[in-house]
């Protein structure tokens, strides 16, 4: 044990004498770390959070181990407008299905979704689109699931911009995410999507490593294959919800920390931005507002499709909570831009 | 997305730099990585894996990001005889919880594990232990959890050694993890133990962090404090049975990343360690066995309280896995040797 300290000793000494080093790269450091925002109340407050948490002199100084920043995904760091990237892919995946098992275009709720009524399929209930959900995310291995997702994505567009959802990135966010890394942050997806979706392209798109990708999660069934490998196959049984109260206990089952800066952007982020706002010490809570229909959406407070209620807006100023003007603090939106 | 392949690119550059710069550490990476282990097989085994991985110039490098490291805990780094550490720590709260709610005094199992009567408490079922540990591990929040263990290991001592379950921990193993980090490497536990429990020390202990510890999981539940403050309370209802086939789905759900090195020591690391080398490139599989009753305790194969059956070990020579003998192999088993 006590070497183990020596180890950790180490670390924080070369971690100084690399500071050191680092004398031509202070220009660097210096530039400004978020270009694509407009200098407002927002960039500002994340600015001075990751100043304050990682200067050794700060009185709410975070250690490097403590440096945990947990991301919403849909609406937080990439469009999710007019239809969840992972619904898209699934409804994708019944048409691929349908013609191995001709059986599948008789049965609802696969038969309205080959249709392409798209009346019809703004009909399907809840239960329908898990079903859909169900069905197109197993029967898999893992890696096989990986591949299906980047071979989609590689190629798949967005209806509005078509452009590949990946290029439908928010640079701002990029840029917070990068910041908080070179800050010694470790950056984490608290996603309600599919945690295995996400992971197929989250490092790719936004440099987060797959375990550090918590969402959604359906079981896996361990077996063998023809040849005696060991294999993981996706089931349709749900481990996690990962939306709502169900993100501060993905946080706590896979982080095991409480983070101490969050970014959402709706009702379903609300239970970890709490979370993350109970613990010690300097916190920062934010939430993306989608406000700019001109280059994005607007589908905010006091908007009919709203996914951020006006609950949510009081809460967040009752609380302290920054929130992003995409119109009016983002100098860009996207990187094509 | 360009600028996190720079800045992925940036990070290849200073590790590159920092090789080139530790110059007077060369000496230091040349010393023996694993002093405390007998010149044998086993050791060379693990020696050249690491070198055959984090070799640039290898056929079978592999990639920094890709290097996980899976440990199992019990009775692989550290002692698991005569009972597992956390089941003590479950019949020492017994007595704790009784204290307060005298009704538990009357109630089995709880009766007989409060008697002390060692004969008794031996014939407890699975489903009494399964009880216990419900009880004496739930209706807490996450921290109050984590501060009762942290108290009760500072003081608890193991019955025969006579010494906190912390120094326990197999020198050998140690040097192993430390090794397997200093090249690079993640690692990981993959404990049937309670990752709550395991997550409360690992870091100090093991140099494991919070959010590298997969472990048998209950669940938690979102609440609110008295002053409103945001919680997640432990409650009695299985996530995850870490063990046997759950490991690799354990592995999955929280790491997402095969492991390119497995550590086990019992069938209960079986199908990790195959899910392990069913993956591409190089592969360690490793398994200790228990076979010196002088320095520690011997429950191999053959032996009557063999949680690493016969058939483990045929399995182990026939798929080429590394076994430890811990009597052979290793110079000395504890640091207070």
């Amino acid at each position: 044990m006590r070497s183990t300290i020596t180890c950790r000793s180490i670390g924080v000494l070369v971690t100084t004498l690399l500071a050191g080093l680092a004398v031509p790269g202070r220009a660097v450091a210096q530039a400004d770390p978020l270009p694509s925002w407009n200098d407002g109340a927002a960039k500002q407050a994340i600015v001075r959070f990751v100043k304050a948490t990682t200067d050794q002199s700060s009185a709410t100084f975070v250690p490097p181990d403590a440096r945990i920043a947990a991301f919403d995904q849909d609406g937080t760091t990439w469009v999710e407008q007019p239809m969840y990237t992972q619904v898209l892919f699934a409804l994708h995946r019944v048409g691929v299905m349908a013609e191995k098992d001709p059986k599948m275009k008789d049965a609802e709720p696969f038969k309205t979704v080959l249709s392409g009524d798209r009346a019809a399929m703004a009909k399907l209930t809840i239960p329908d689109l898990e079903k859909i959900l169900m069905v197109t995310h197993s029967g898999m291995t893992v890696e096989a699931f990986q591949t299906i997702v980047q071979d989609w994505i590689a190629k798949a567009k967005h209806p509005r911009f078509q452009r590949p959802f990946t290029e439908l990135v928010y640079q701002p966010m990029l840029e917070v995410m990068q910041h908080l890394r070179a800050s010694g942050y470790k950056t984490y997806f608290v996603t309600g999507g599919g945690q295995d979706f996400v992971r197929a392209y989250a490092d790719k798109v936004y440099g987060v490593p797959p375990e550090q990708v918590v969402g959604s999660a359906a079981d896996t069934k361990f077996g063998y294959d023809k040849s005696g490998k060991a294999t993981l196959t996706k089931v349709p049984k749900v481990l996690l919800v990962d939306d709502k109260i169900g993100k501060p206990v993905g946080i706590h089952l896979m982080i095991g920390r409480r983070p101490v800066a969050t970014f959402g952007n709706s009702a379903g982020d609300q239970q970890m931005l709490e979370y993350t706002q109970a613990g010690d010490g300097a916190r920062l809570m934010v939430l993306v507002h989608h406000d700019d229909d001109k280059r994005e959406y607007a589908y905010g407070p006091k908007s009919k499709v709203g996914t951020f209620p006006d609950a949510l807006m009081a809460e967040a100023q009752e609380r302290g909570w920054i929130v992003i003007s995409m119109k009016i603090d983002w100098k860009r939106i996207f990187a094509f831009e």
